[in-house]
């Protein structure tokens, strides 16, 4: 099935906004198993839709079009449907009723120029918004099928996932079951995991198992696309799989699914009742700035204290300000006295030696991080090589995830491919 | 002129990626006074590059390919380049001679497969590339001049910039030079700006001037596009205008072209010799983070503290870690102690009381700002409605805004328009 993307709409083709409905959407259709070969983008123009919507038709057994459905006069994508579907353009009554209770929720009365939005081709079938008034709708035009969508993207998302997805496994004849299942890691590169992970595809001998990457450093995202012929085949396929990913990658895997490496630290801290401290240096707040302000942070991290000058970060632990070297014992002699002074059950600490000169990529850093409890204090030393901004990340990612590991009982210390061995 | 953007890379087409080099290019164009009218993005594929070739070629003036210059085995641009032109693959010596000068600079020796890199169509015209060793070209197919750059973003700005724009000048005829005036602002929609600078393009009579905005919230950035016969004339005839937006748009503008809020107010202390230190709760480290790791920073920024526990901020500035409401006193109480006990000849206190409950469009928090001084401490109060995330984002822009604002002598409560009156 030869599936197109077209997005509309002058803010996007003029790049003021950039398109992450067009990779949101194509991604979200990979993790199906369904693939997108082409994309096009075009502007509020009546003549240069029509000409896109022609092309498509001629080329795309299903179209997803994205933007053009809101009220104002350049939202064109109804009008121009209908013309290259060759059918009038029609008050859906359903639609109208349902955008005017849209707004009696909201003690608000239907601004005139909404009753646009119900204006649907008259051979549309109708495709659910729940939480806005841009009605999406599906259509065939040529040989092709077209789903309409809106373009504020949390509506998108909803209805690609809930109207439109199952919509094209059914015309791709799928009588199956998809599962996407993810593993999180940071350390290893995207060709050293895809080497740890060599014939795990095989596995599942039927072929029913695909593997995928997505690489957004620092962390590496390891994606095992499962089919079946439902969720019990699906997971029966699965489990020798997932285990056999898990003992390979090992303590790499950082997270799984939907979790992220700062949600599993606070989780396990918040399950066990501790509390957290962070000192940070050339890092400037953004270990702190990942975790302090998800819900329940509040009851999680109890103090946070950034200087680019470690005399600074000292006196703030409580320690006498003299400055000296970002060494692990330093690190470590924070890390102790700043969990004593916030009264924290942990402390993190993190601190940068940047090196000397002009941001260029042969730049490096070195960091060393310390993670201080009553009974132990744990260290890790490592150096990266990069720019600043590249240097950052890594002390942000590594100074989070040692203490994920120590927090799961894992050491602290193992190399990883993006540090200078 | 006609111009299209065709984006080339199973990456950006399964979505792995965000295309943001559209977007920078689409901008970059319009920000000259050129126009992309159609946007085109396929996959690693021979058939499918060439029939996309083929039909820019046939619609277009100017194409603009991204991506597949690279040595591996799936960029296939200039093969596919060739074959639409009708013209043979040839090797580039010119070319070949900078790419192993290139690695032996770098004391490496070139891979065999960069061999590829310098194979062009036999009509190409070569499209410099100073710092990597993919080579832009432009050729003729059909109708339509295409210009190959690459696909990584840096190498791609510099030759877009470079060797493209000023091509597509040329062929657009406009013996014109263009400039771009653009001023930041925070706390005006855009609408409401777009309202103030009414008749502002018609204070050049030639119509030489045109407005435009970007919107990125917290910020707003407005756009003057000057055409003229040359510097000097694009000069004089932006003076007066530049002059009247500045006076209209008036405190709000808080830094100009390549400048940021945040570079403003480090330069600003900087030149005076002064020193920061930042106290913040529920933005988490996000205003320290925002000027703590500038080059520069650390001659500036002294220490930060965060946490969204209001005893902790108070017992970190060296007060009695009592707990209480995030008032404006309270913030200045904060600020006058964490200067005194950071050495820091200013301090900026960030308190954010954020509405109780489950993250909703309709939530809200209570912002209290202080900025202390040996001489006078200023407050600032606001109440900002929406998710946690806008919260957050408007809290760091209002602080670094209000410290702004106090180093330029400007009142720090002028109401803006995001603020619940």
């Amino acid at each position: 099935m030869r599936i197109e993307i077209l997005c509309t709409g002058d803010e996007v083709l003029t790049g003021k906004i950039v398109n992450s409905n067009f990779s949101y959407m194509s991604q979200k259709l990979e993790d199906v198993g369904l693939t997108v070969v082409w994309g096009t983008t075009v502007g509020d123009d009546r003549e240069r839709l029509l000409e896109a919507f022609r092309l498509a038709a001629g080329r795309a057994d299903a179209v997803i079009v994205n933007g053009g459905l809101g009220p104002t006069v350049d939202d064109l994508s109804q009008e121009i449907a209908a013309k290259a579907a060759g059918v009038e353009l029609v008050l859906n009554q359903e639609w109208l009723t349902r955008m005017e209770d849209f707004f009696t929720r909201r003690s608000r009365v239907m601004p005139p120029n909404n009753r646009k939005q119900a204006m649907l081709p008259a051979t549309a079938e109708i495709l659910d918004n729940p939480i806005g008034t841009a009605c999406g709708f599906a259509v065939d035009i040529g040989k092709a099928r077209f789903f309409f969508t809106p373009g504020v993207p949390r509506e998108l998302r909803r209805m690609l996932e809930e109207q439109i997805v199952p919509r094209l496994l059914a015309k791709a004849g799928r009588a199956v079951t998809i599962h996407l299942k993810r593993f999180h890691s940071y350390g290893l590169g995207e060709s050293h995991v895809d080497t740890l992970l060599t014939g795990i595809e095989e596995m599942s001998p039927d072929g029913s198992i695909k593997l995928g990457f997505r690489a957004h450093y620092p962390q590496l995202e390891t994606k095992l696309l499962v089919r079946g012929s439902d969720m019990d085949d699906v997971r029966r396929k699965l489990a020798p799989v997932e285990a056999e990913v898990r003992k390979r990658v090992g303590n790499f895997i950082l997270a799984e699914d939907d979790q992220t490496l700062e949600g599993v630290v606070l989780k396990t801290l918040a399950d066990r009742r501790h509390t957290l401290a962070i000192a940070e240096t050339f890092t400037g707040g953004q270990v702190a700035a990942r975790i302090s302000h998800l819900a329940g942070g509040e009851h999680v991290f109890k103090r946070g204290i950034v200087s680019r000058d470690l005399a600074q970060v000292r006196a703030s632990a409580g320690l006498e300000a003299s400055a000296g070297p970002a060494t692990v014992d330093a690190a470590a002699e924070i890390a102790n006295a700043f969990r004593e002074k916030s009264g924290a059950s942990h402390a993190l600490a993190v601190l940068v030696d940047l090196d000397e000169g002009a941001d260029r990529i042969e730049l490096g850093g070195t960091i060393a991080i310390a993670i201080s409890t009553q009974a132990e204090t744990v260290t890790r030393n490592a150096r990266l090589l990069g720019g600043r901004e590249w240097v950052r990340l890594g002390a942000v990612e590594m100074g989070l995830d040692c203490l994920r590991r120590f927090l799961q009982g894992l050491p602290v210390d193992e190399k990883i491919d993006f540090e200078k061995k």
